[in-house]
């Protein structure tokens, strides 16, 4: 059973599942689903078959003679860490559990949905300056973020180990260099990714590191 | 061990953690955060203490000495689902679980964070009418989830008992409603949710049912 995981190279949302891959060692096959709005591949004709909410990423297999589909992040990682658990992406104790959680959908609902390509075209359609509009979201949500994540952070988020957090925390990042935001400022989030990237799951995974 | 939920009556992330409480019979004091635009409780001093990304619902209990606090409505659920595991809101099936997550992060990230009361302030300050920008986001997503939906729903969205997708569901069809969009449309959503207002859990923490 080979998996099929639709996405962009550029898609932070695609990268977070790429790099929980890659940290549980899982080989997948890659359809490159264009989201840039010169191209915006989603919206071809075939792909609501793959996911009906027309976004990346998508991961697509074969099971018990069915073709199975998850879509969105979140239950993409969470399917992976029940299949697969080794390394874990989320502690075992309950609350810190819910607390990984809790720091990864900082990111997941609060963040990206609000800074996305199809909503920032939309914005400005309308007239709003979709940068500014960007860098505001962002650098709200990651003061937020950095908050939070300070007082249980060791060398990653979560500890001395890459957990979900990380997962959601380092793409993030990424988009917010894009910006022009100093991610220096947020000195927790800012040392945990440099330490991210430091290993093959984040790097070889980065967007500039794979090919579409 | 009592734990508190700082929340508001109509803010529907809060009201998905109103509903997974009642569900599983776990009663709470709450202590009301005005979230309005006219009150916005949430920005006061203090609150920062308890969520810093100034945001409903969190849950706050002391255990070993120690308060803890969870936010982001996926965080809380999942904590009470490990916690307290009857009756189930997700599956236990890896696939079927991850589809539950599947459907509630359509709403979580796809749907409310681009038609909550803050993003709609600040939309309306740049000359975008909010009314119209809830409604345009609100019902294409509900027409994916409807799609997604359609195949596995029974009485409720995963079959003959209410769980994690109809917490989401239920409250943002009811947003759907204050926006003039016809959820009759959404066929599935809109079956299901009435099988859910019929009971307690949702009926008694509906909005309207509870005083703020």
């Amino acid at each position: 059973m080979v998996m099929r995981l639709y996405g962009f190279s550029r898609s932070s949302s695609t990268w977070r599942v790429r790099i929980g891959l890659a940290l549980k060692g899982i080989e997948v096959e890659t359809v490159t689903v264009d989201v840039r709005p010169v191209a915006r591949e989603q919206d071809a004709v075939g792909y609501e078959r793959v996911n009906p909410a027309r976004q990346v990423p998508a991961l697509e297999w074969e099971e018990d003679g069915e073709t199975r589909t998850l879509s969105q992040s979140m239950a993409i990682l969470q399917y992976l860490e029940q299949t697969h658990p080794r390394p874990p992406l989320w502690p075992s104790d309950a609350y810190a559990r819910a607390r990984a959680t809790q720091l990864a959908e900082l990111v997941n609902a609060g963040i990206q949905p609000l800074q996305n390509n199809r909503v920032l075209g939309r914005l400005e359609e309308r007239g709003v300056d979709p940068s500014a509009w960007a860098k505001l979201h962002i650098e709200r949500g990651l003061a937020a973020l950095e908050l939070m994540a300070r007082d249980g952070a060791g060398d990653f988020l979560l500890g001395d180990a890459p957990m979900v957090p990380d997962l959601y925390a380092v793409p993030q990042l990424h988009n917010a260099r894009k910006y022009g935001i100093d991610v220096a400022h947020f000195s927790t989030l800012a040392r945990c990714a440099a330490a991210c990237l430091a290993l093959p799951a984040f790097s070889n995974t980065h967007p500039d590191a794979v090919k579409t």
